[in-house]
């Protein structure tokens, strides 16, 4: 098969100017900041400890400036929404730090942001950032976690006293899992449906608003009607207090409401911008994004210290003699370890830039000045498939790195344990999967339309049935780009279309197309006047979630092309050298990708039995080329060099072996 | 699709008698002990007071009378050998325990008597079965844990003062991982490369041999010449104190050699019943082979705990309401739901019985007289390939359960945090996953015939070539009735012939051989003359393992197919209900197993693309049908009551959800 080859000098450092990327100076200010800065993880603490640790270190974090970035730059921030998220994903070697300071400042902060008004940020955001008022975001509720809009607690207007009286009807209602609120926080921004009487004294409803209320004391006791408990111990993260907290109609003043999408008047008057409860609750929600976004970057710097960590010891252990050449073997020298690794070392690298554009993108959406709605619809979908991607990702892939180091992966010296314990909750936090999957996939059916009216399933059934067909398929930045790789594909008859890249963005934008396609199709055949749309709905669900997937696959993929086009296009050696070693790995993202879902493929017939067979061959072949470079692939990713402390991977295995080889030879 | 119903009314304790199968009273034993012996798990202590926790379990286990199940019935003991694995996988809730109870009793007491002789067996037996004499099974080393056969620590035999010095030449080959090694072992089996001198001072080695060594002195210290150090913190199981361990030319008499397959006369002559270091060193690890089976075992119970957690949350959990019925729907009504678990619940139905048959035939092996050397081949391979499935699927299955309860699945309280983590390590001690299917792939290839002469790569290639056409595939247990059912399959046209389980069976069988004869024939292209042998079996390697998981599930499948044969021969009513889900869990574990690989299937033309649809169509039907009875199908498990401490899956959800209903409803 004709695989260009990789260059055997390439230039690995400017792979990794390459993958810096638009925010290259944020990640050398924390880079540098970790040098100034100790900020180890305390993995080995007890809970208590390793709360006051982290605590701590907020603190010192704080006192950086790299946590002001978000925040807008009249209160002393930077204003920069794109350096904000790509920050915290660099603290991915101490991870229930980065889960505080999103906390903190990102979820917390960044609610009064988007959420108040200037009566709001001018009391807050200056304590927020230097941390003199710890918060917490408390939305999910232990009845309604996925469910948010239906949350319980409510939030009543009194207009003799002009407060809001927050409180907790039942146990269901009270707010869980809240980072921060089990030892630390003092205020919480509350989310609860608002209720107002008018002068009628008729209670209205007006659906989920936030509240920011104080929860705690300057000593840290809780205050009077809040009652606060601990999450306790977690799978990871314990660094972080997580807690739940029930209100006993408590009161805050009326200009405790963030009101930016909704206010109540001194006399109850309930007033909004926005028309229809549930679009005001999705619009801010919207605002809310970067969180998600921040989950999917932190995803994929864990999982690219896993890798770094695995492959580094897997390029130095040797285990079973080559009995050619009486040498041990490097694990990695055997196609079962590579293909355990290095087709997940592709996709991590289709998922940087894929993080790198949703990131621009946020950054350019969020701070232009007038909105466009359909440029934020198309954010939240691809914020929320790519989170999914990403975290089941970071998932998977940082178990093959444990299993690959064995024994060794195991020991928690080896990084390996936390930062899968750590990561575990990143697949159903800040929206779970398999729910963000399907709005993905509603999304794509209504063409990312406006559904902002309570269609319900039975509605978008029709809705699809109706209007569907004849969707063009949404393209990413790389739209021109695409399309001329597209066009300039090969016959399919070619022995080598297989590495084509137009071959292959046509084999993904064609799936996409056709299981979007055949979804519509079942769902408007299932839909007669008698279907329950529950059960219609719920019987293509597996077909639903499909549909997400292949559409972020896709839109991974020409993320991934168009990054590798933006070091192509340069005439210099150097950019070239780096351009052909991610061509490989992009091959062998999408064959392995192809190569997982040929089920699909040979039973749509968009291969052949026998370019399937030659697909997972390639994939063989692809591992072993990138193989001999996994180790300078890993380090171009830039992880701070503080946080690689594995024994394994910072030099132990290879002296162990230096050792046994001149015992071996003496 | 016309798939059989299940009985509304089967009966759920009839189910468990099943299951308990032929081990009944043991694990009838084993529910009484834990209703008198308290025996919680202590996850939330410390590392030091965990370990202590642990010990003391020891000894109160110890006294229960359970862990001399397996030990000879002149010693005290019962001579179980089924019974006391049946025992340990009995004790899934407290992994921690159950791992060290496998050391003490399983590895290092099964050493004695498997390896050692008479004076081994009156001096030892009967405080280890006490725990008067904590030991360990020093056998990995640092450089070397796959590739045992190769370890490096060395015991020389010193004809002039009757002993064996014991000695680590560098830090490769220091003692690694050992259980009870870090805090309590008082005693160890080491494995060591053995070396004598004969008359003419010449040195020959031996291979590797297993002694009794003092590591500890009544107080605990280290003995002289004996360096201990400990593997610290753990991704899980952090009640076993496992460590390290250096022996600077340690001394022990000449008996403590373990002599039942090689002995060192006084004069230093060296002398065994087995001819060939490989053969000797084989046999001896292949009486050891209970261990892994132990394993698979327990696997297989921690996998089934973490279902009934996620099953019995999933029946409760309500999430997003019904438009249809104004309801709140129980999460487990989902299809995405029901696909995450459902199957794996199948499959775990396949694996029980699967290793109720593996116990069986050990439990037979190694009761009977004499050594049936097939028998024992046979034996191996089924244990190393159940050991790799096994605990890969709890490793999947664990994962899928803590992500199907979202963030309470994260709590430490709700189990599968500590399930998950203890169980990590199961895909790659007792042998690494990878490398144990390779080994039954080799078997396969050699067609069991014995392979103790050191052939190496290239010699397996070509003994592969030259003989392996025209092999009988092995059958289990259930070879008659297989083939009855084989020959039985209507036409492969019939439309329902997919639920056929003689088709089921054919299909299966037809995958496992196509796959071997491929790998035989391309081993055999591509070992020509100048070709390095290391390279014509890697390459391939994807290939050969492959093959070893299509054997496996199709030896999973027979061990199924014969247990429910076994109650639906049965003319009571009550079993056959019992017959009719399991026909219906056969039929999900059968198809969710080939819609995985339909790629396979599609490309060699085994099934249509037409067929391949209706394929995921009744996987998605048989999750439908299975559902109403997931409860009642992880209780039938009859994992202890014990175990099951969960608030989520103890009554918690539904209170919670009574009050949030009766507060709505007020």
């Amino acid at each position: 098969m004709d695989i260009p080859p990789i260059p055997t000098g390439f230039d690995a450092a400017k792979l990794g100017e390459v993958l810096d990327g638009r925010w290259a100076e944020v990640r050398a200010l924390v880079r540098d900041t970790l040098q100034d800065t100790e900020l180890p993880p305390g993995n080995d603490l007890d809970v208590d400890s390793h709360r006051a640790w982290i605590l701590d270190q907020m603190y010192r974090l704080a006192d950086s400036g790299i946590t002001q970035l978000g925040f807008p730059a009249e209160y002393g921030g930077k204003g920069d929404t794109g350096g904000s998220v790509v920050s915290l994903e660099m603290l991915a070697g101490n991870l229930s730090l980065m889960v505080k300071s999103g906390v903190q400042w990102g979820l917390f902060g960044g609610a009064v942001v988007a959420l108040g008004t200037e009566r709001h940020h001018d009391r807050y955001l200056e304590p927020i950032m230097s941390m003199d008022l710890p918060g917490c975001f408390a939305m999910t509720e232990t009845g309604h976690g996925s469910d948010v809009q239906h949350l319980r607690t409510t939030a009543t207007y009194d207009p003799g006293t002009e407060e809001f009286v927050v409180h907790t009807p039942h146990e269901s209602a009270r707010k869980d899992y809240i980072g921060n609120a089990a030892q630390h926080g003092r205020m919480a921004v509350v989310f609860a449906q608002l209720y107002t009487a008018g002068r009628d004294h008729r209670v209205q409803g007006h659906g989920v608003h936030a509240l920011m209320v104080p929860i705690r004391d300057e000593d840290g006791h809780p205050l009077p009607g809040v009652r606060i408990s601990d999450c306790g111990h977690k799978a990871g993260l314990n660094g972080v207090d997580n807690g739940r907290i029930t209100f006993d109609r408590v009161r805050v003043p009326r200009e405790a409401l963030l009101n930016r999408y909704g206010d109540v008047e001194p006399d109850g008057t309930y007033r909004s911008p926005i028309d229809g409860e549930s679009k005001r609750f999705f619009t801010m929600l919207g605002t809310l994004i970067r969180g998600r976004i921040s989950v999917a970057g932190t995803a994929g710097s864990a999982t690219k210290l896993a890798l770094e960590i695995a492959l580094r010891y897997g390029d130095t252990r040797r285990q079973f003699e080559n009995p050619g050449t009486g040498d041990e073997t490097p694990v990695l020298d055997y196609l079962g370890h590579q293909r355990k690794l290095l087709p997940a070392l592709a996709k991590t690298f289709a998922l940087h830039f894929a993080q790198e554009e949703l990131v621009s993108t946020l950054h350019d959406v969020h701070g232009s000045d007038g909105r466009d709605e359909r440029a934020q619809r198309e954010l939240e979908s691809r914020a929320a498939g790519l989170k999914a991607v990403s975290t089941w990702h970071a998932t998977q892939t940082i178990q093959a790195c444990r299993e690959a180091c064995g024994g060794a992966g195991y020991l928690s010296e080896n990084q390996l344990p936390q930062l899968k314990a750590d990561t575990d909750v990143f697949t159903t936090f800040e929206g779970d999967n398999t729910i963000l999957l399907q709005l993905v996939a509603k999304g794509l059916l209504t063409h990312y339309k406006d559904q902002f009216d309570d269609l319900g399933t039975l509605g978008l059934a029709r809705y699809v049935a109706d209007q569907f067909f004849g969707t063009v398929i949404e393209r990413t930045a790389a739209r021109k780009l695409v399309q001329r790789l597209v066009d300039a594909a090969p016959g399919r008859d070619d022995e080598d279309v297989i590495f084509d890249r137009g071959w292959q963005l046509k084999m993904f934008e064609d799936r996409e197309k056709h299981v979007l396609d055949a979804l519509a199709r079942r769902l408007r055949r299932a839909t007669g006047d008698d279907a329950d749309p529950f059960e219609v709905f719920n019987n293509a669900q597996d077909h639903v979630l499909r549909a997400a997937r292949v559409h972020v696959d896709r839109v991974v993929l020409e993320a991934f092309v168009a990054g590798i086009e933006r070091c192509g296009e340069s005439t210099r050696t150097e950019d070239r050298s780096v351009a052909a070693v991610l061509e490989r790995l992009c091959d062998l993202y999408v064959l392995s990708n192809i190569e997982a879902d040929r089920g699909w493929f040979l039973e749509h017939e968009r291969i052949s039995s026998r370019r399937s067979k030659a697909i997972t061959e390639a994939v063989n072949t692809l591992c072993r080329r990138i193989r001999p470079h996994a180790v300078d692939l890993v380090e171009a990713f830039g992880i701070p060099r503080q946080w690689l402390t594995a024994p394994i991977a910072t030099g132990a295995e290879t002296t162990r072996q230096e050792n046994q080889r001149v015992h071996d030879r003496g």
